[in-house]
């Protein structure tokens, strides 16, 4: 189930190489990966997940609202992560010729399907 | 100098209402808000130097390459930052009706030329 919402995601963007699902303890509940490619997106999503904690703090400290999404870009990546909810978030690894405005996009239509199947 | 360029990024985006040029130290070099706007740049760029320090380091420690640039999304606004240096970064703070992409592309242009003007 999720693994098919990852892959959709990850095939349909130019430049996706890696998704996934992962707590805010950085524990992975699925992850898909295009074949050929070697970005670690566990390890990805574990350094990040520290960052989107800080992130939903910030934005809770300076009253601009919840935060939703985070993204950031590399020389070489770029990585879009997604807040499913207070416990889980997605993360998609697009290489720098990628479509990042698709990635945001696909995961803020993923993101309530998840929390959806993840709360049933 | 800096003023221009940060009033032309803007006055340049719909929806945007406040950009800085801020030092990592969280010291601000100069800022440009519309009228009418509260959002507090000054205290947003601080709150995010920390975490975009953060963001740089997890892009060495993951050999992503270089972190050029971080955005984040909440409920009611989006800030842009754009790393112009090992010293300075720009941010901007856009109403979430605005336009995302452009105020990434216009602070992409920005940044080699305030890097240029700050190490003249």
């Amino acid at each position: 189930m999720f693994g098919t919402i990852l892959e959709d995601a990850v095939t349909g963007v130019k430049g996706a190489v890696a998704a996934i699902l992962m707590g805010f303890d950085g524990i992975p509940v699925d992850t898909f990966q295009v074949a050929n490619s070697e970005e670690d997106i566990e390890t990805i999503g574990m350094e990040f997940s520290v960052l989107l904690k800080e992130v939903k703090k910030a934005a809770e400290a300076l009253e601009t609202g919840l935060a939703t999404e985070m993204s950031v870009q590399t020389d070489a990546m770029s990585i879009v992560l997604r807040i499913i909810s207070d416990e889980y978030f997605l993360a998609i690894a697009i290489r720098n010729n990628g479509n990042l405005g698709k990635a945001r996009y696909l995961l803020r239509i993923a993101a309530p399907k998840i929390n959806e199947a993840l709360t049933e």
